[in-house]
């Protein structure tokens, strides 16, 4: 259809990303498997561009966020950050971030159908906190879940600092934000952050049967029901929002978080 | 005592209901097994009723909802709305509904006492929802637990919309109201929406236990505490509930969900 | 250092409690092992001085909260209200009771940096409830878990009333705050108060590794992130704590607790 082949055109044209329609599905997956799908501004500028058309186009139901290769997404390219010269540049490219971040998250928020996320391999970072707002996140057997924030001296985003303690406890949401404990497939569904785990020889199979099934749904229903889930809380997520990306804005321009990115890039 | 034999004879006359009194602890049962425990107009009333004079009932300390027979309920009786012949009728019977949902709903958002289910079998739709305000649920583990809104092309209520994400977090509670997946009791307690699981064979037994233990705490710290648990949810659920039967009112006037009612019929 | 020492003159009068630092942790001990580390007034009084000191303590990142001994702590030292000869006695030990537990509470709401408790045995009430303000929670597989509150006439504190619900879902919360049920370490951290159980033969030793781990962590970011995750519940929490303490000194004058702490004591 009309739609879908304008979404492609339109989204096909950014590296790293994949955005196309199947059947019900408007599908975004990212596609940068040489980088493990870490995301570069110009890719959160395209996922922006995908959710948004994903959302408006009316031959889909649903949407499924996934990767190519072995990762799911290693989160934020910390290289965005590595052409740093001086003060003013940390300052400069700390209110670029924040307004670029601010928005990707916003469009997962304000994302009117279901989010279906299929976590394919390793979850790091952003790729993790923003699943706390999918209405569905199915997980292979070889995904795994870390946000190493204050390692890197940085601070959580992706509204998990709202999502995560309500889905998880407060307890288990600081551990894993806080001190960045790194989790299995297993132990994400059991702190039910993740539906459902698959063998990964049978993960994309799988997944496919209920996502097809799922999206045969009546698509008004589901938009209309996800949003009366969503009601109470659009408000406090666009909030919570502003205040992680106002602190990580800061928390890119600390002492503590230049130290923090140049110990990571010499252990690389 | 008075106050039993009241609430005794008063709902005694509802078809579909047993309400009676026993020791410390009202008794409401849907009883109409020969319909699988669904629920009619008239047995939303009884329900309200019975749940009014259970809270002023100072011969009780607790409240024990649950089915006679193989299920628990099978929710609201589609036959409901079997009697429609002209599009007057839906908006009509679109408007009592909403206000009997409504009023159904409120009856256990307001109830004083802790609030107690056995889940002796199958449970659908409102008779799952609703299990969020509960203060105990104890299942046998032949019930199952299963809302087909988006199938029936309606949308959650119940305040499920509210109570299941903060029970289970959004990605679970979404896979249940959105998607329909059926849950065993046992999935049903991983994901804290029930609170123990028995063998069918002891369920009535080892229920009655508990049941009677806490039937004797002292009744007014059980109120006030369960108040107090409840205090700063009581605005938000009703608020949660008006939004609901008012998506749910227009949902049962819209097309796809005429359809999808024809079809489960067709089904049939 | 100069600021760990003065904690330690400071807090180390107070009988029943031993606080020091450590490293780059604040350490805070209940150590009134005969009494099976009940708490009483001047101990109340010790821990929120203990808790401001710690937050203040610039060479730690993180503060820790155990027991010595077999018990993790009992609670609320019942003798607290045993020295009551008439009803003017009781409301004076009631506001008394109200302004410190608020305080106590407080005291652990407004604690800046990350709070991890050592759960080294047995926990009851008060001891219990706070746990939902920590941000990790690891407990012996000796731990148990019970906050009696109706069987002794009171109702529940600590913010539980507000935590427990978000960390377990309402069911599970309200059997354990209103009914009473006692879980083991394997079932708290099934409902997700708990983070880790560990064989009590290894409690120490292993605890001990993650701790020093993650207090190296960069400590900036760990208090700036704790505040963002509790940034949009620290007001609730304060209310949630004057509503609880209000009640609770309400229930303190009652009929129905004066006779169940009698019935207590009788039964010593």
């Amino acid at each position: 259809p009309a739609a879908a082949a304008s979404a492609d055109s339109a989204s096909g044209q950014v590296n790293g990303l994949k955005v196309h329609t199947e059947g019900k599905v408007s599908r975004i997956e990212i596609n940068r498997p040489a980088k493990l799908n870490s995301i570069t501004w110009e890719m959160y500028e395209g996922i922006i561009e995908a959710l948004k058309k994903a959302g408006e186009d009316k031959s889909t139901s649903v949407t499924v966020f996934t990767g190519t290769g072995e990762y799911f997404s290693s989160g934020n390219d910390l290289s965005n950050f590595a052409k740093i010269s001086s003060p003013a540049d940390v300052a400069k490219l700390a209110a670029l971030g924040k307004d670029v971040l601010k928005r990707y998250v916003a469009a997962f928020i304000d994302h009117p159908k279901p989010l279906i996320a299929l976590v394919n391999g390793p979850a790091i970072g952003i790729s993790v906190t923003v699943l706390g707002m999918f209405d569905l996140v199915l997980a292979s057997d070889k995904a795994t879940f870390v946000t190493p924030f204050a390692a890197l001296g940085q601070s959580p985003e992706g509204c998990s600092s709202f999502t995560f303690p309500m889905i998880m406890g407060t307890p288990k949401a600081a551990e894993f934000l806080l001190f960045g404990k790194k989790l299995s497939a297993k132990e994400a569904c059991d702190r039910n952050l993740v539906n459902e785990v698959f063998p990964d020889g049978v993960f994309r199979a799988e997944t496919e049967k209920r996502i097809t099934a799922y999206s045969l749904l009546p698509p008004q229903s589901l938009q209309l029901s996800k949003g009366l889930l969503r009601s109470m809380l659009k408000d406090e997520l666009h909030k919570c929002n502003e205040r992680e990306v106002t602190l990580l804005a800061e928390r890119w321009q600390s002492q503590e978080c230049a130290n923090a990115i140049q110990n990571f890039f010499k252990r690389k």
